[in-house]
């Protein structure tokens, strides 16, 4: 087995179909963290496994379902897709502590704090005042770590990234944003937060959602990988990897489910400051699941060392998860 | 009708019988502010509902479901006891706008936006960093004034106070706690908060439940009497009523859920610095809902006007329901 040839993407959002998991499946990937939900509650988000578990099922030839770290190196050794569940919200655990263990029996293995907004848990990266993790909040990262279940901050507030970073007695993972230093946006993030999390071994997994890049849709992968050079040059080379972000096969009123859920009568556009309400455009050397194969090239290609080029794909993913379940 | 007799006890968590209704009707009860639910999610929350609506139908001979505050004279009119549901959470409504019209269109009447701890509206009054009033927080208050349903900020925090009381279009509650210049305490309220509140015409129920109390559970009618005084002469006598926090006929562990609730796996005390388990023992003075008729005689026997008793006893109450439903 190639271990060097691990490819993983720490977060994307697809609405998978057969065609598209053969697609992916032929560009070598070996693992995604995919996101379940949003903003569902507890009831929605059962059944939202339920689905992927039969997803997964049915198309068990090709992929499978992550629950292990060792569940990565099988899904290698078997040529399948390991899938690993995330929940971009704790809207699934409502106030309720003892769901987080029923959702990881589940298969569930990692949870933001907060999407956007604030939860009962901690504050969002678009609230005025973030709260920073709240009594619920520890109580919740206590338990994630106690199950091994992985503490995602991806928009979260900054406040609550200082404050889960510290807390948390496992190292946490921001699954998918960039450095302010490459973009400025209120999703990405600041030096001395990527520098904090990096001092307690914590993740990120850079994004190529347009809003988090350079010239958003234009951003060339050039810029791209300027950026992670000076990342690696700021936190080193083990803690980084990518979390795509990818939205595929979506209608554009999901764009506007996932800005607006049940939080508000009104339309709120997020991270669209000129008031799209359609999917961004994705750059074009990394527009699906299976383009990470390319960009492990691209990364080569543009002068990043070979043997980082290759962690950045998916080795660090692995060896954080490792520490994990 | 005698309208100057209308007694209102502006929050009561009681087990409640047939028994107890009519004790409490012969004291002369003309409406309470029932709590329903403290950390019961919607579906829960939804069957409190039910187990309500079926208690009064039970005992329609005595009590009736207030829906508009012209149920209250009804129900002075017709002898009976009004019933107003309310919620010390906002756990109900998890992220969903749209729920707080469906709790409205089931009778709710109050709701907190938090209990003691953050939720995704606001900040509670024991958290570390209280948040003010977050992104959906202000959507549900303004839903919440939009169809008459009372801000209540009980248990909330210093910052949600100001936050709620300068967001809200419509004046606010905090139905039962009393001023820090009486007894110091995490659930009481600062003199600028009380000024603020006032001068929006916002609205203070001042409670019996012994935390809450100089000397607790000792606290005698003239001290609490004295308090009145001076809060009156700060405020005016318009916005001040009774929300005594009676809680009765439960048994010990009902007082752990409400502070466990389902958000910690450990045990945490809540107001009592001792780390009692059970129910602190209630003031000789009010300890049953029928004692508010001997409490409004004991003011006027203590010296408090007793044009200004009646009100503080039912009649600014019944007013202050008039603006929102």
């Amino acid at each position: 087995m190639d271990m060097d040839n691990i490819l993983i993407d720490g977060l994307e959002y697809v609405n998978w179909n057969r065609d598209l998991f053969i697609k992916a499946h032929a560009g070598g990937l070996t693992a995604i963290h995919a996101t379940l939900v949003y903003w569902e509650d507890t009831k929605e988000s059962l059944k939202k496994i339920d689905y992927w578990d039969n997803l997964i099922q049915s198309n068990s030839d090709i992929i499978m379902h992550v629950k292990k770290s060792s569940d990565i190196l099988d899904a290698k050794k078997t040529n399948k897709i390991g899938i690993i569940y995330g929940f971009q919200n704790s809207a699934p655990i409502a106030n309720d502590i003892f769901l987080v263990e029923k959702f990881f029996s589940r298969g569930l293995r990692f949870m933001q704090l907060t999407y956007n907004n604030q939860t009962s848990l901690a504050g969002g990266c678009y609230e005025k005042n973030d709260s920073g993790v709240s009594r619920f909040g520890e109580m919740v990262i206590e338990e994630m770590n106690r199950l091994g279940m992985i503490v995602d901050l991806s928009h979260a507030g900054r406040q609550t990234c200082l404050d889960a970073i510290k807390f948390s007695k496992k190292p946490v993972a921001i699954s998918h944003a960039n450095p302010n230093f490459f973009h400025q946006s209120i999703r990405n993030i600041d030096d001395d937060v990527l520098k904090q999390l990096a001092n307690k071994n914590g993740f990120i997994g850079l994004s190529l959602y347009p809003y988090h890049l350079k010239n958003h849709g234009d951003c060339k992968l050039e810029d791209f990988c300027d950026m992670i050079k000076q990342l690696v040059n700021m936190i080193g080379e083990d803690n980084i990897g990518i979390g795509s972000d990818l939205c595929v096969n979506w209608p554009n009123d999901v764009v506007m489910w996932m800005r607006n859920g049940k939080w508000t009568k009104k339309i709120d556009y997020g991270e669209s400051k000129d008031k799209n309400a359609n999917w961004p455009k994705p750059v074009s050397w990394y527009s699906k699941p299976e383009d990470l194969s390319n960009f492990l090239m691209g990364m080569i290609s543009k002068g990043i060392n070979e043997k980082i080029a290759y962690k950045i794909a998916g080795k660090n993913w692995l060896n954080f998860m490792k520490n994990h379940f």
